[in-house]
């Protein structure tokens, strides 16, 4: 309505998940509704830029070199590294509590058609990382998609002649899910995946 | 995971419409995946902050005294006015293009048990407006719901003494929709508005 307003909604579109609507009603909340919000998240963006960075081992978010799980000695005694495509995978494992190794994160997947190569990944200290920390166990937990796929087998290549156990998270039903609502490839990877009794 | 990420993260999950994952998502996109997001984003709220104010007559967003629709001279010829709750009530029924007159933004509606009385909504200027402005006809386009039913009656009690049409937008099945997945209280609504062939 005005051009500041719309500057802002403009804004606010480009975060994940928000579209025109949400972004017109987030405007309208900040500057006329709850404007003491709108001073709080702008300084809650000044210092997390300030202060968040890169873990310089696994690429986890973090205010010192290294973030708190790298520097959890217990979790390096597992040898176990669990590969992700993004922090909010590493999150999402970390609230579920069934991982207690270490990560890396690798901020992405290959995806040659967006023109994600390689070199795009942060793979360059993976090889190190396995000789250094004397990894013994390699989980890929990378998305049940072609791109997942693509960068698992990149990321077997690029380790093959260390001496570590690589898997692949399993594939199939999510908890509390039926036969009949499951979409089909849901249901090939889970007859594939499928167990013994 | 970092005290400054998770103060970003409480901060974005006070935005409508945001809960935690979504909050967890956009600070990782703002933090680490496209951080001239985050700078452009914290500008655009500065300069909202300093630029947009309510205007003084209808309470629309604007950044001078009056807003766009108050400034126009051929909005107040219809000696139309239509009482809106919200500013993005307002902004939808611009999309529309239905209406061709003058707003009023209540910025709420009446709500007892949630303590928004009479003195919490933009009504002390309405009354004025209608003698100033020489308005004859107000369109309530107020939700569809209990507290958008006494705010209506409110007002109507409120401009008893004037010579003014009061009308409220319809009530029934909206575009596209069948009556098969209409809820009930909406088909209620339908069958009152039904109007003779």
């Amino acid at each position: 309505m005005t051009p500041a307003f719309e500057a802002l909604q403009k804004e606010l579109k480009r975060l994940p998940g928000v579209g025109f609507r949400s972004a017109e009603r987030m405007a309208i909340f900040l500057l006329l509704e709850r404007p003491e919000v709108a001073v709080e998240l702008s300084q809650a963006i000044s210092s997390a830029r300030e202060r968040v960075r890169r873990c310089e081992l696994c690429g986890n978010v973090c205010e010192e070199k290294y973030c708190s799980i790298c520097e959890d000695e217990r979790r390096a005694e597992t040898g176990s590294l669990c590969v992700v495509e993004h922090v909010s995978d590493l999150m999402a494992l970390e609230k579920s509590g069934a991982f207690r190794g270490r990560y890396h994160v690798l901020h992405g997947k290959l995806s040659p058609i967006n023109g994600v190569g390689p070199e795009r990944l942060n793979l360059a200290g993976l090889k190190e990382r396995i000789e250094k920390e004397s990894i013994t166990e390699i989980i890929l937990a990378l998305p049940n998609d072609v791109e997942g796929e693509a960068t698992c087998h990149y990321i077997i290549d690029l380790i093959a002649s260390d001496e570590v156990e690589v898997s692949r998270i399993g594939f199939g039903l999510p908890s509390g899910a039926s036969v009949l609502y499951a979409d089909s490839v849901t249901l090939k990877s889970a007859l594939e995946a499928r167990k013994r009794f």
